[in-house]
């Protein structure tokens, strides 16, 4: 049994749903030792998400984006919270729906994901700078 | 410390939202073994999801499946993937929106959810045919 | 290598989000015995959810109840469920949406979040009353 924990730092990238399964993959060695396990991916920020989604098309990110811009508006009259920002409350909203965290399964050394999947860092600013992960795994 | 991983098949089935605890437990006999522990389920798919909600009443499921098809429809203008059906671009929201997989709590041999909970397979696709999982357990 | 599951019950609290980061890590000492971990809690309900959110601006807990209650209506023609209340059936779409369990990395005896993250009880009934969480923690 063996668990390892670090952090990660992703760089900046605009607005928009981003695939980034290989550059989490290459910053975490540690799989290799694994035969069955779990890497838990936090991200720790409320303006950025995480999800599993197609791997291939990259028009499949940007209807997503499109798709997430509709149904969560820059400026709905009733939001409050708007003094930093017009894209801060739409980035709250969207992080809770998409989710701050994921589970992948580790296999024979290896993220065990179904062919057509990858991994998304959903970046819901305009400018949101580098974002910060913390990786756990733990496995045999 | 026990850790267990296997592949499970469920059949296929139309697209909404379906109850499948049992389908999944009686795959799992491994389960029986863990007195403390989590098993996490990872649907390999990117146009069907998992969730965990209502086990009694089939209405739920079917009110929940018309929410989403209201919510995230099947021909936005600005769907630019669209070649391979018109189903699918609205499986990958759904997919994000509701997520590719699961944790659940293993308490003396049985998964401890509440007494209305229930795991659902919520089929996205007109035609997805049968879904592959992917679970690994870990207790003691 | 350490498990350790209990129950927590949460005190009753109006519809809406609500931080309980404290609440939470106050019933969990045994997190101060983890050097690396994780920590994985689930709702046993499905009419309330679980999400991480922004800590700080109350406003952002309001705001996401106005653009929840927008973006899941309490009283759809076609909800079918709705014999046991107009805001059952949207509790169950929004606990969907939300999810009922979270992961949260532990580090050094602490629950490692980003400064400005917070664990939130988003209770979606008017009256639901108490909520019991099932906590599972494994680490080193």
């Amino acid at each position: 049994m063996k668990w390892y924990q670090k952090e990660i730092l992703l760089k900046s990238r605009n607005r928009g749903f981003h695939l980034i399964t290989n550059e989490i993959f290459n910053q975490l060695p540690e799989i290799n030792n694994i035969k069955v396990g779990i890497a838990h991916i936090l991200i720790k920020h409320t303006s950025a998400s995480l999800t599993i989604n197609e791997n291939f098309d990259p028009n499949v990110r940007s209807d997503m984006e499109r798709y997430f811009n509709n149904s969560v508006k820059e400026n709905e009259p009733y939001y409050v919270h708007t003094s930093e920002g017009s894209d801060v409350m739409l980035a709250h909203i969207k992080s809770t729906i998409i989710g701050s965290s994921l589970n992948v399964p580790i296999t024979n050394g290896r993220l065990n994901l179904g062919t057509w999947q990858g991994i998304y860092l959903c970046e819901h600013r305009n400018n949101g700078g580098k974002r910060k992960l913390v990786v756990t795994i733990a496995g045999d």
